[in-house]
């Protein structure tokens, strides 16, 4: 199961009560954060999100509403005893602005801490790390500066043991094991079972991408074709395309656009201009173009399978002056 | 006047809806930040604090609870058309600090910035800086990396003119302003006026000063004595004496006793260890040896003449999902 939480999803400055941009993708024992505006570790906070299986950090782009919050989450984590190594991953700059500031600011962190810069060439996904179930990509983006993109994909899984069928067809029970494994085992009568017959389907892999700051790109539905979950950008809505041309950004509708044409299950709507405080419009605006659209709202958290979204509410209330 | 707003008062980490380290003190036409901790511009957001008067920021050390909202604070102000210069005073190190993040955040200022590295030798105080009513200066403290305390003290107020007196004396209205400005004025009957016998008591001058990160230091109570107000942290309790000492900080016994060998008029406690969720056995120990303290709670804004502070929570309202 792949699970998002969105932890901030404002554009350049917070407004609003949205925060600069952050999520945490789970994923069986392993977690990632994905961007860390400032305030990603108040907002893990307020939302008790706990970071014990982190195991990367993926940095788009060094703008600082995606990149001011790692120092803080990396020397929190610190304080609050990680020895685990940890790993982040974005473009060149990354490892002179973390090893400046946590040198600067006299931070001697109790764990190992790697960073990796990397860049794909045009067209191209690139691996960024693989865990023992999920593979991590990343491609160029069309922005400013050099921007990044992340996608997740669940390795194939192990087909199910078509049990009911073996047990219709007199396979005694004790041999289950083997021929679960694949091994052709001898039956009482002296013939040989053929693994294959009892193989079911295989479970569903899940995948997610996470596509900002980024405007049109011709690679970019190719790199997220098919994911179940696209969470991508739209800072303006359509009536300021010329804007969003200028800042290396997407309209809601220019990102339903993308989601259609790589047939993504479900598209998540994020990273807004501070100018629009009701985000229904933009909301309205991707579903002319593609109807599974959803606002990627602070607190929610998505689960794959896809769910409705959960409003993480239950958990804010816990913080008692927040 | 003089008023002070508390943005964070968390030591390390933020904890129990308690931020990092940042307050904001205005006078007449100019305000100053004063440490900016991760989320500073959040906490400006939440309780509507403007900053167009913003004349300068004040960073009393380089940890990162005190200064890695510095980037964000500043590149918002950016983005949110600030062009008067700003200048940033602290310790070593904070130039490269600015500096280099906002260069590898590729962040284009629409201000000139100007930042000040400085250091005051042993016991002595110097002068940061000094605006038409205020003159601001800065001390050394005793933490484990260069630590600066700060002062504010408004500049001596002209006397206010006795007007019940000169009536009761017979003087002429028309004369006023000349006795006002200290001019000897020839009254009808020849004889001349001694301005000195209508000049009226002063107005008084009201000062602050910032105390955080200290553990005892033989200067420390000269530097801030008589200040109308004092913030001196309070990171733990007594009982953790020892804990205090290792780390370079003071418990709330000794922030008292720091507030009554200087005879400030009121001390505010902050800068509150992530241990301690209920503050009030803090404030108990503290009153004790300095019975005019008070807890400096977030949001809570202190006005000299002092007077019981106001929640700010009436700003709180207005941000609606925070």
């Amino acid at each position: 199961m792949l699970r998002l939480q969105i932890l901030g999803t404002s554009s350049a400055v917070p407004a609003h009560g949205r925060h600069p941009s952050a999520q945490v993708l789970w994923h069986d024992q392993a977690s990632f954060v994905i961007d860390c505006g400032e305030g990603t570790q108040l907002q893990c906070q307020r939302y008790r999100v706990r970071l014990r299986t982190l195991e990367a950090i993926l940095i788009s782009h060094l703008h600082g509403d995606h990149v001011y919050g790692l120092p803080g989450l990396i020397t929190s984590m610190s304080i609050f005893g990680r020895e685990a190594p940890l790993r982040v991953y974005g473009p060149k700059g990354l490892d002179e602005f973390v090893r400046t500031v946590l040198r600067l600011s006299h931070a001697n962190l109790r764990f190992p801490l790697e960073v990796h810069e990397f860049w794909p060439e045009a067209g191209a996904r690139v691996e960024v790390l693989r865990t023992a179930r999920l593979r991590v990509t990343a491609f160029a983006q069309n922005h400013r500066v050099p921007c990044l993109g992340f996608r997740f994909d669940e390795l194939p899984k192990p087909n199910r043991f078509d049990g009911a069928r073996a047990l219709a067809d007199g396979i005694p029970r004790a041999l289950f094991a083997l021929i679960k494994q694949g091994h052709p085992a001898r039956l009482p009568d002296g013939s040989v079972v053929d693994p294959a017959r009892y193989r079911g389907a295989a479970e569903p892999s899940y995948s997610y991408a996470y596509c900002t700051d980024t405007g049109p790109d011709p690679h970019l539905a190719e790199h997220v074709a098919g994911v179940s979950l696209l969470y991508h950008e739209a800072t303006f809505m359509q009536a300021l395309e010329a804007r969003a041309r200028e800042t290396g950004h997407s309209t809601a509708r220019e990102a339903a656009e993308v989601a259609r044409r790589a047939g993504v299950g479900q598209l998540l709507l994020g990273h807004f201009s501070a100018r629009y405080d009701d985000l229904s419009a933009l909301l309205d605006e991707a579903r002319k173009s593609f109807s599974a659209s959803e606002l990627a709202i602070e607190g929610a958290v998505f689960t794959l399978p896809y769910t409705a979204p959960a409003s993480g509410e239950d958990n804010l209330s816990v913080v008692d002056d927040e």
